[in-house]
């Protein structure tokens, strides 16, 4: 392994779910939006925006969306928006129609864009000695929050980050052994007696969410009620999606 | 702003597309994926599988596939793979349906996974030195390249990456203004007339890409044909996704 101090930062993080009660400086906030602003984009149609969160009625209706009581509390919360209503925007102004703007290929460009920007976010506060939480909880219900945060057509708020000083000092979360998700040139199936080593190491982490405890096994957690059928709001994503006219096609 | 060194490689992040003839060492692999290993992953579902493509018949057939003349030639070449088909295997072996994996909202999460993988894979090349270029264009024959990749029911390759040692120095590409993109508690629509000087700013940028020519302003390129009805095998997008068995509902 070669070692740096952002590889370092890289290969121990941990996601940090309670902060001090401080908010980040102007100049740290615009730092941070600078470095997502700077992220590469797909045809360089740079397809997402970023709202900054700081209304107290609209952090909190997030955080009951979310679910989460951290959400929106201490920390500086941004919103990472899928934005082609942009570019959209721009066309209609320009006389165009909206093109391929439709299209789920469209669509998953702008995914990407944005997804890109949330790591590169998480990266710049990690090297500023910040703590962060990617949140996909804000699409617990989707309608909701398009609603809360009052977004034209042809956006999407896929991934809230919340960033701040840390105030809680979690183990490293054992991901999976290298062998099980990297390949050289052809895809390898998973044996699940490969994973009983690693299972057992998960049961070693002690989650600070979960009062303390001890988690389950990692093939117990993907066995079980994470990915298991129940009906939840989250069922509405892709109708959300096509009110939002966004992958139609 | 801020200065440190990660910060100062993110703000001034420039995509290299001509690297040397030189492969990465190993120990630069590792670090690479095992940085991509510890990234942040949605429920702790870790849905993403990387694949070292070092087979030339492969990476010429990727080749291919992006009509890019760079892709699969000097450099390292690793495909990203949303990889719910992991999952699925877990709780197959333990006895358990599909449960939500068939899901719109899983799908999501798995992208979610992997393209954040990719920026944390980009972030620490930056930091030991090295190029990169994250490739969409991989997709441009979505089915071909499932085709060539060998890849199981749901999976999907959702972009390349690239990395080397840096062979070209690129112009700092210019990005839309910060106020273009980030807002504070509201969503702000865009006014053409105010992307005029960002307009004039971008025609100063020499593309490397196409042959030291200056590009299109900002709004011309959205307004035509990158993001104009046309018909391309990109189309095939969704229906592809649908026969891997993936955002079903």
């Amino acid at each position: 392994m070669i070692k740096n101090t952002m590889i370092d930062n890289q290969v121990t993080h941990k996601t940090i779910r309670a902060f001090k009660n401080q908010n980040l400086t102007k100049e740290q906030v615009v730092t941070l939006v600078e470095v997502a602003r700077h992220t590469s984009s797909s045809m360089f149609m740079q397809q997402f925006s970023i709202i900054h969160l700081t209304d107290e009625k609209k952090r909190m209706y997030v955080r009951k969306i979310s679910g989460q009581n951290y959400v929106g509390a201490n920390g500086d919360l941004f919103i990472f928006i899928v934005d082609l209503h942009r570019n959209q925007s721009i066309r209609r102004q320009l006389g165009e129609d909206d093109g391929r703007l439709h299209k789920t290929d469209i669509f998953l460009q702008g995914v990407e864009d944005t997804v890109l920007a949330v790591q590169n976010m998480v990266n710049a506060a990690a090297s500023m000695g910040l703590g962060a939480v990617i949140l996909g909880s804000i699409n617990n219900k989707p309608k909701e929050l398009l609603n809360v945060l009052e977004l034209p057509k042809m956006t999407f708020p896929i991934l809230g980050l919340q960033v701040g000083v840390a105030d809680q000092m979690p183990q490293l979360k054992p991901r999976l052994p290298l062998d099980a998700i990297f390949f050289e040139n052809e895809y390898q199936e998973i044996n699940i007696g490969d994973l009983e080593e690693y299972d057992k190491i998960v049961q070693t982490y002690y989650d600070l969410r979960d009062s303390n405890r001890r988690i389950d096994s990692f093939t117990k957690q993907v066995s079980s009620k994470k990915l298991g059928t129940k009906e939840t709001k989250r069922d509405e994503l892709l109708k959300t999606l096509h009110d939002q006219e966004l992958c139609l096609e």
